[in-house]
């Protein structure tokens, strides 16, 4: 997608053909600062810190990650000592173990020499995958959009989404945001509802931004601000990412995506995830308990970073000392709550039935 | 309730007799300020740019501001325009009107020249007033905080709060927070989830502020992070205040309450509402589409205010420019996902009977 009207995408190779380049995300929306990541203990904290994220993009990373290891070091402990750095890095989203596991898979039988050589065509290979996923997301998904236009009969279709499941969050196109881009370019209106995501505000900083960037309509509302709008009637549908999605439909993702999905069942507006494959969590039947919910430090929600009247970028605390904080990550939306799913593959039902039809390679003896 | 060990209210008579001083709550949690208003416009200015908030307070409030104005002009016309520019200030909460409409029937019959003394008498009895209401509130709430830990069997009980229905939004004890202080003081455990209360950090600010100056053990979270916590059993009641609750126990306040509802109904959480009845509008049966929502400066969300690390109190800017802002600032819980309303006069489900039961006198010809 467009950065100031050039075509970029969020992880590009650097000049030397090893190192990659990244967009610095906790620098926007205020600075657009590239940084180079040079070694494993760079992409670890780039990971770390939310440099990079955003299940995809996520897990690109930490397959070139993975590589500027084995430069290094490309014996067996080497990389066992690189894929359990790279693994403790973000606990919630499943696309980090996944991209690690494709290239141990590709690196089978392969003399240490040979690896980091390897590691790399895949995790290009990767990357190359990740926007085709992203691009036919894009079109199940904005045939969905499609129908609900035609299902409202005029007017801009209104959209809801949280935190950032745009381009940003992926190599190219996103996967909540990919229709909303598509559907743009085919001039279907739209306008989306963005919440603003506290505490990180990915929503505010980086959804708001990529949009803008793309000259899509879309207002910024703080995350309590969905269901008001949805029982007034100023919400077409909603549509998010997911983290890690189980075997059955249930969708972890940012805090605050349940009590959005509460809120459109209540209401009576669709509630859509749009996911890769990566994410989904084939091990696990249940959400609530099965996923390790990420605690972040408190001190996301006690300082904000923005702009000050002189142009700097700064942070401020907003909270008095001493009052304690958590910074729960993720929530848990039961798939009960959600209309559909959207993958690479289609739109199926939030159910083991429904993910079955879609992969029945992944389910032992056919559909569930 | 106490500032720095020294008992306070929100709103106290200066040292003339006819001014008041507040507490200006837009410079919590970082710097107590203290504010004098001496006229009409000090008083509406205060209440606009929430200075003072919180439907009992601003009614309060409202009642000083007009006292102030009948010192300058005593006449019909200049009673009326007072009322007129006091009642244009917040549209939401119904207190304000109600508080006017308490001093007009004082001053019914009353020449100008009494006007002003008897309408200071009435504000003052208002302000008393508001106080005994309060604390009634925090013995009916605290009923439903002890029969809630017996229930328990032990362990402290988890509280989950939203804006700030403290002593802050009163004159003192607050609502919603009226039954935790009553608690905390005899001795039965509470702990509070206090959502920060985007885009104005109400919570943030001046909850968790509040209920640090009391030592109550508090933990400030996202707005988002109400669903994920009652998931997970961390919730054992919610307890909010309400701006405006109609005949049949829809309850107006601050945007992001309906969500929270949601997730405790979703969740077997109660969900209490505390409230003076002066904040019950009887002339509506319906809260959606009946409650006029105000919808306040996108400035609120785009900027947030808070300590730099210099120790200034500074504004920071965290959308990115040409991101349209949408700012609505209350939401309508309706009374199917109410538990129960706690009122000065007890606690009664929220629907036309429960609300008639306690108060037979609004209602034409008895229960409803």
């Amino acid at each position: 997608m467009r950065v100031r009207g050039t075509a970029r995408r969020t992880i590009e190779p650097a000049a030397d053909g090893h190192c990659v380049e990244i967009i610095d995300q906790t620098r926007l929306p205020h600075e657009l600062v590239l940084r180079r990541l040079a070694s494993l203990a760079e992409a670890a904290e780039a990971i770390r810190s939310m440099r990079v994220r955003g299940a995809p993009l996520i897990g690109v990373t930490a397959a070139f990650g993975l590589c500027l290891a084995l430069r290094e070091d490309p014996s067996d402990a080497g990389l066992d000592a690189a894929c359990a750095e790279l693994l403790a890095t973000r606990p919630t989203a499943v696309n980090l173990g996944w991209a690690l596991g494709e290239l141990r898979r590709a690196l089978a039988g392969a003399a240490p020499a040979e690896r980091a050589a390897r590691a790399l065509a895949r995790a290009r290979a990767l990357c190359e995958e990740d926007v085709a996923t992203c691009r036919a997301i894009g079109e199940h998904g904005f045939e969905l959009l499609r129908r609900a236009a035609e299902r409202k009969g005029g007017g801009r279709l209104e959209i809801l989404t949280h935190c950032n499941a745009g381009w940003l969050a992926a190599v190219d196109w996103g996967t909540a945001l990919a229709p909303v881009y598509l559907a743009h370019q085919r001039d279907l209106p739209v306008h989306v509802w963005v919440a603003e995501t506290r505490p990180r505000n990915q929503g505010a900083s980086l959804t708001a931004w990529e949009l803008g960037q793309e000259e899509i309509p879309h207002t910024v509302i703080a995350d309590s601000a969905g269901g008001h709008l949805m029982q007034t009637g100023r919400v077409d549908l909603c549509l998010t990412g997911s983290d890690r999605t189980t075997a059955r439909g249930d969708v972890c993702n940012k805090i605050g995506t349940y009590p959005k999905a509460l809120a459109a069942r209540d209401n009576g507006v669709p509630f859509y995830v749009a996911l890769p494959s990566s994410s989904i969590d084939w091990s696990l039947r249940q959400g609530r308990g099965g996923i390790p919910i990420e605690e972040r430090d408190g001190r996301e929600l006690r300082f904000v970073r923005g702009r000050g009247a002189d142009g700097r970028v700064v942070e401020v605390e907003i909270l008095p000392e001493g009052s304690a904080v958590a910074n729960h990550a993720f929530d848990v939306t039961p798939a009960r709550l959600v209309t559909a799913l959207v993958t690479e593959r289609g739109s199926c039902e939030a159910s083991a039935a429904g993910l079955a039809r879609l992969f029945p390679e992944r389910v032992d003896g056919g559909a569930a």
